[in-house]
Order: structure tokens, then C-alpha cells, then sequence
């Protein structure tokens, strides 16, 4: 067994190559890409599909296959016509803070882009999930996520109109929403949350502007106020190859 | 803007249908053949494909691409030579406790087996994590985790030998890790954990069972004991079609 003294405990097991059985040819040129990606450093512009299958003396389609995982994984990213080595991915808290408070933490920009704002009676589903009364009035709120003005995420918020009734006036939709809850006198008492991996939609990737089929990071929040009164559900979704979440277990 | 009274504030807006542009072909058909799974209901076994190409009145790989990105997402799963109805995805608790622990909780069935036990010079990367000293000897505990016998996850565990040193003899490796710390007397304090998405190596799918490059959930684990010494650091890949985590977030 062997144990370089490099092996990070974050990695797969020897590079993820089975102790039996073939080594799939386009994961050996996968595993020396990823080698040739720590080397350049972030941002470098990596050499052609062409250039990679003369070196590795390998087709194109196998060059082809390794690139497209290193892609969803977030190791590489497309500019331009060119492929770069990307940066690590964000590591956004699980808490209560609101994703412009974490991303600013990272020392990246914010922002957000409004698809929709439209009001409809509460349906059954999101009203058993709540709390809130089942066709009592609701707002939905959808937004492209933003980081340094890259699209990196969806969201959906549902919230009661009665709530917050100027929802559509005097709320710009590219600020903090839980500033202007916040602003309202609105305070977060706790929330559940649940995170999954899904691959977007078509709707969703063209929205976010990723490839179809990548996948995701799913969280699905039920948060209520400090009185224990149903708040918002949210449903938001970022690129897995962008994203990781980190908490922090207490004893 | 249609908001149909059985819209789930979980699902994606709309079915995920472009606003604008053509809705691709095989998704019309996903949709088409969610519908049926929701019909159906858990192990219900589906038609063939080429029933659901005569059906739909499309080609088999039109069939294929929409009953891959099913599987991919654990709406469906193989049985056999047919394809059945999954399951919804076990929810585990972000927490302190146990993979065991969690599990039994949802009343499934944990169950683990040994890949590998060894021990081998504290790498730096570790070191630099855990707070050990690089050189100390550590074991590396590496188990596939099982739910009702099917295989359903992957865990490496790296722990000061200094900590359990007769790890290798007077541990059983398909029982949990924790109750054998805690009869030990090895109490957990706090743990930083992240969470993302990978696809699995072909290594890791051969062990576990899944089809290479399916997207599964990766939990980075480092724990500290109530003194706050460093515990262990823990690597886990989750099946992303069979898992989700949960956590509580508090005022």
C-alpha cells in the first residue's frame, strides 16, 4: 500500500484508480491533466484538446472526456474560447446569514438579478410545508445569484403577502432580502434546512448559463421569526462545481 | 404566469421548462415519464424502453437520455435486468452522532465493510488539517457503508494511533467507530465539516457499486475531543442519488 507523503486526506484514495481491473484510459489522462492544473495555478490558460492528445498520444474524445469532468467539477472553467484553471470553490456557511452576508465574507461581490416577482394563492403543498394558510395570498420571489458578477446560483423565495404587502414597490430586487426584512423589524428565529445534489434543468442552466445536466448544490430552507411564525421557503440552487458549504458541530 | 395548485415549492419553477427558446426533446419525455413514476410509486417496475419509445412516439436514445438523468437523480433505479421506482432519498442529520446512529433513526438498517486498515507516517496535508504531529503514525480506516445491505456510501477515517492503538486488533470493522470510542471513553466535542459535490472515481464506483461519474455528496469531517485534541478527519462520499442532509439552524 503505498501512502505518498503528499496524499491530501481530502482526495480520493490513490487517486481513485482501482486496486483491480483496468484503469479507464481517459482517467489516467484525467489524472494528468488535474497534475498539470495544480502546476499552472489558478487562471492559467490550459493547452488546446489538440495539444493535450498529441502529449498524451491519446484521441481526442478521451482528452475530450477528461476535460468535461475536470469542468463539472469545477477544476477547470471555460473563458472564452479558452479553458482556465479555476479557483477553489466558495465555501458558503450553513446559517442563518444570508448569502450576500457570506459571499462578502469571501471578500467576493454579491449580487443578485431579478427573473420574477408574482403573487398567487398559497398551494397546498407549500402551505403544509410552512404553516401559512392554504390559499392565502403569497409572493414569489426569483433571482439569479451572483458572485463577482458571475451567475453562480437560483433562488426561490416564498413568503406571505401579509407579510411584507409592498413586496413589489419597495424592495429593490438586487439587494439583500433579509436587509429589508430586517428593515421591516423582521427577525430570523431558526430555520430547517436540507441539501441534496440535483442536476439543472434546462430552464435552470440557461438561466445560470451552465451547462445542462451539471450538477448542482439543492438547499431547501423553512425558516420561521423569533416568535416561531412560519417566514419564508426557499428553494436555492448553486453550481456544484462553484460552490461547497461548511458548519460548524458543537458538542 | 401559471402557478398550478399542485406546484411543490421544492420542485423547480415550472417544470423547468425554458420561458423562452425550445423545450429540449428528452426532457419533455423526463417530465413526461416523472409523471408516470409518481403514479406508480415506490419499486413499481417501469416499461422498457421501447414501450416508452413507442409510447412517446421518440427514438430509444431520446428513452435512454431521460431514464439516465432519472437514475442520476434516484427517481429511478436498476433491479436487475429492469428498472424500478426508487425510494425517496434518506435524509441524514448534519451532526455529531454517528453515520450508525443517523441511519437507524430513518429505521433502515447501517451496516459496514472493511476495505482497509493500515497505518502509515502523518502526512503534511493531515498534519496541517488536524493539528497532529506530521510523522506520528495514523491509521487510515477505509469502509463502504451500507443501508439495507445495499452499498450506499465510502469513508475514510484517519486517527492518531496514538489515540486507539489496538485499533487493528480489538476493533470490529463492520461496527460503528464512534460506540468503540465511546466505550473507550473518547468523547466528542466539536467538528468543522464541508459539504460538496464530485463526481466518484472510478475506484470509488467500482466499490461502491455505482455508475462512474455519477454525482454523489462528499462530507469533509475534522472533530476534536472535549478537551479540544485533535479526534480524527473523515472523508465520506455519499450516494448523491440516495442521500440528503439536514441540519437545524438555531437563532
Amino acid at each position: 500500500m503505498d501512502y505518498p507523503n503528499d496524499q491530501a486526506p481530502g482526495a480520493p484514495v490513490r487517486a481513485g484508480i482501482p486496486e483491480h481491473g483496468r484503469i479507464p484510459k481517459y482517467y489516467a489522462v484525467k489524472a494528468r491533466i488535474d497534475r498539470l492544473v495544480g502546476e499552472l495555478g489558478e487562471g492559467a490558460v490550459i493547452p488546446t484538446e489538440r495539444d493535450l492528445s498529441e502529449r498524451f498520444d491519446v484521441a481526442r474524445e478521451t482528452v475530450r472526456q477528461a476535460l468535461r469532468e475536470l469542468l463539472l467539477e469545477g477544476k477547470l472553467r471555460r473563458r472564452g474560447r479558452g479553458t482556465v484553471v479555476a479557483g477553489p470553490k466558495l465555501e458558503q456557511p450553513l446559517s442563518l446569514a444570508s448569502y450576500t452576508e457570506g459571499v462578502r465574507r469571501q471578500g467576493r461581490v454579491p449580487g443578485r438579478t431579478l427573473v420574477t416577482l408574482d403573487r398567487f394563492p398559497c398551494p397546498e403543498a407549500l402551505a403544509a410545508e410552512t404553516g401559512l394558510t392554504r390559499g392565502e395570498p403569497v409572493w414569489h420571489l426569483e433571482r439569479v445569484l451572483l458572485a463577482d458578477e458571475e451567475r453562480v446560483g437560483l433562488e426561490s423565495t416564498y413568503v406571505a403577502v401579509a407579510r411584507v404587502p409592498d413586496l413589489d414597490s419597495d424592495f429593490a430586487p438586487d439587494s439583500s432580502f433579509y436587509a429589508y426584512l430586517g428593515r421591516r423589524g423582521i427577525d430570523f428565529g431558526d430555520a430547517d434546512e436540507r441539501i441534496e445534489t440535483v442536476l439543472a434543468t434546462p430552464r435552470e442552466a440557461l438561466l445560470i448559463g451552465t451547462p445542462p445536466a451539471l450538477p448542482m448544490l439543492l438547499i431547501h430552507r423553512v425558516s420561521r421569526d423569533t416568535a416561531g411564525r412560519p417566514l419564508e421557503r426557499v428553494r436555492t440552487l448553486y453550481r456544484g462545481d462553484r460552490f461547497s458549504f461548511t458548519t460548524h458541530l458543537g458538542g
